[in-house]
């Protein structure tokens, strides 16, 4: 009798654990049913941590995403996958570390002395986009604004899963097309007719018009803004409302950034003139920290674009989506490559099958990030996470609260980021045994990365990232009082 | 009169400032005038440091190199430019340290799944070889053995300056080729008949053939055997003369090591023969340390093939040259980097012309060697020395005394070398300034190499060297006393 009754606990044990591990298997794709929400990425390049009004700046002036973030949920934890713009956008438009697919370093120009074949000098042939995604599940898809993933044909937006690309093949571009050295296109064709002088307000032209246009399907659109990007360029009546800035660097960038902010407003009056709001998924970020180049301010951090710091790979990200969402600010820490699994959690799709490895080896393809929703909901807490990365030579790991970068010139460092946000306190000598215990995961993550990056940047940045490594360390927003 | 003898003294001294100048510039390439000599250098594959009689072995039988060192000079701090096999060849013909054309790791066979083109897959187009430099004064060229500087046409030896070439393109070659898997070839053409049935003495007879054959013109060759690197084969014969050896693999090993020194025996027979031992520069050198694979002995390092311990990248050197250098011992620190200028000195030539660089920002090619024909000689003292490895995330420098090794995988470590011969004391605490010097010596060498390493071998070995990195200690030469 006895024995009867434990062989059926057994079952049933047996039938839970089995069912448990099946849903576990599927929830990183589809814990939630939505009705497809249209989806809106607002991506903003190599803007500072500090120069958003909600985050503390003074002297910038944000007011569309100042209102986004008191409606939405701010991210007060999130990283990109690179802290160069080429990189950090593979990793955000494929779910996954771009290192795994030799994307490491920002696209120099092809030329012949290169070892590598101009198809191979971008985004990797097989890697799939959120566009493609997306659109394999029925929606419409469109991208305005920077590629920066490949120069060839295999690499054209229009081959990479998105039906409409308004904007520019390379990284950076003059904000007055038509005063010269315009390459901006639409499909492959270049166009010398702007409806605004000013490339941002253009992009946002662009996109407002796109989104009237498309009422019918549910919709991805990526807002793949350059700005506040170098060049230095704004518009003189955007100019003149920073009087109360005198340096002209800053002035322009704060410039830049306000016509970037005002675009965010119009594209989301748009969404609420069409009563699309409370059916679209809208999540801004920056593809990296703040440059060194473009007077942007790094708030609390150390660093900067290009290093593995904070300031370099730590970012702003918000998320709105009206009535699912909770609204506030949450410290869970979440990444760019949690954007694909997340959207199409929402869209209530599986990503297409394919898979990694020559024919004989192949297993499925792998996703760095999982489906926020529900931590963004605040039903669930997140996850422990561990990010690598790895530029030109320096490589990190950020293992939980731990975090290991391995630099060129000197010996490695391990902070705490989230006690030390400024990251002054190195305390490799002070926890050795745990300093030895990142050390060899990096090595290990190294170690398996394939045995080939498909291109390179400069080693010059090798030498200019270690000389000016210590450079860039915590300061108040710069302060430029009328005389 | 006072002012006028001044003015003769400061003359006379600015003429001897810019003679001595102009002396200097040349000094690398022709000081000492000879009779172009016959050029042989004899280069051994994997070789342990321990594994010569005359360097303490008692197993190991080398009874030719012995003679050699004991009438030639034997070169106790010589250190070649990688730790396995492909690039240190490359930078031996090159005279230039082979990261400085991309040339960083062994060559994996080239397949369609590779970002670079077959053809940069090898040895740099416009990169000359020790060959190509002797053969523009009018030097015969053969290159006897292992190629391993790249597959395609334009890598192959007769188009790299050798006049003849029999061996194998690939890194390794199984012993018996009537046995199967011969790809044995002589200027492009696979030969299905040998002489002799082991590969190691084929060698030897086509050395002796070409050097019977080749009288008249001052000649190059290269004997680049691939003993004792495995496979792990040898002929009954030999393996019948290490009795006193149980092990099988040391059995194998010896024999192949022996078979190799009768092969140098007879190319200095036949050269006695013709009379041309009197006017033949040799140099004998193992491409890089022993392998962990072949059943070697490292003697008294640390590390093996593969990694920067001195294992890995210091090497016998034995050079001979009748009445011209000194017999004995020298520990002047030198290099296979010295081989070429070393070479076009004693032919009393100079480098064919080069330049690197795009057209616009051409400069006059670099090599890293210099020659060493009046420190061989007892008549100046060797230069102070600064060489840098690269090979799978590990990086060294060796800066006069002081050797810097950077690792994947844990803190970097700092030796003495000439004192500390087993590298066994890690200075990097007790000399920390010192340390973070070499560390950035190092950071901006790495900075300046091209932005593109041609090829990568598998990361892989990365994780393997890493944690095997303290399995190699200096032992005893291991005993197989018979029972």
């Amino acid at each position: 009798m006895l024995k009867k009754y434990n062989l059926i606990y057994f079952l049933l044990l047996f039938l839970l654990i089995v069912s448990f591990d099946a849903n576990a298997q599927k929830k990183i794709w589809n814990e939630i049913k939505f009705k497809s929400p249209n989806i809106l990425i607002i991506l903003a390049d190599d803007m500072g941590q500090g120069d958003m009004g909600f985050l503390g700046s003074k002297k910038i002036r944000t007011p569309n995403l100042n209102k986004l973030a008191s409606e939405g949920i701010y991210c007060n934890n999130a990283y990109v996958s690179a802290s160069v713009c080429a990189p950090s956008r593979a990793g955000l438009l494929t779910g996954r570390q771009p290192q795994r697919f030799g994307f490491e370093h920002n696209l120099p120009k092809w030329d012949k002395s290169m070892a590598n074949t101009p198809e191979s000098h971008g985004l990797k042939m097989g890697e799939l986009t959120i566009a493609d995604h997306l659109k394999n599940v029925g929606y419409e898809t469109a991208i305005i604004g920077k590629w920066h993933l490949g120069e060839m044909d295999v690499h054209h937006p229009n081959n990479r899963g998105f039906n409409y690309f308004c904007g520019m093949i390379g990284g950076a571009h003059p904000y007055f097309p038509e005063k010269g050295n315009n390459s901006i296109q639409r499909n492959g064709v270049v166009i010398n007719k702007f409806s605004s002088p000013y490339l941002t307000d253009f992009f946002t032209d662009e996109g407002v018009k796109w989104i009237q246009e498309h009422k019918k399907k549910p919709w991805f659109l990526f807002m793949s803004y350059n700005a506040p990007h170098t060049p230095l360029q704004a518009k003189e009546e955007d100019l003149a409302l920073f009087s109360n800035i005198n340096d002209k660097g800053r002035k322009t960038y704060a410039a830049m950034v306000y016509s970037l902010d005002r675009g965010i407003g119009r594209l989301i009056k748009t969404l609420k003139k069409q009563g699309q709001l409370e059916n679209t998924l809208i999540v801004f970020l920056s593809d990296n920290g703040g440059a060194t180049t473009n007077h942007s301010w790094r708030g609390v951090f150390s660093g900067a674009k290009g290093n593995m710091r904070e300031g370099g790979i730590h970012i702003p990200m918000l998320w709105y989506w009206k009535g699912v969402l909770k609204s506030g600010r949450t410290d869970a820490v979440v990444s760019s490559l949690d954007l694909l699994p997340t959207f199409l959690a929402a869209a209530n799709a599986q990503p297409i099958e394919a898979y990694d490895g020559k024919e004989k080896k192949k297993h499925p393809r792998i996703y760095d990030g999982y489906n926020i929703l529900p931590v963004l909901q605040g039903k669930e807490n997140a996850q422990v996470r561990r990010f690598f990365w790895r530029l030109q030579g320096q490589s990190c790991v950020l293992d939980g609260k731990d975090k290991f970068i391995r630099l060129t010139h000197r010996p490695a460092q391990y902070f705490r980021p989230f006690e030390d946000l400024g990251e002054r306190n190195d305390l490799s000598e002070q926890h050795s045994e745990k300093f030895l215990e990142l050390y060899k995961m990096l090595m290990h993550w190294e170690s398996e990365l394939p045995t080939y990056p498909s291109f390179f940047t400069s080693p010059y940045w090798i030498k200019a990232s270690a000389e000016n490594y210590d450079d860039y360390i915590p300061v108040p927003e710069p302060e430029y009082p009328n005389p």
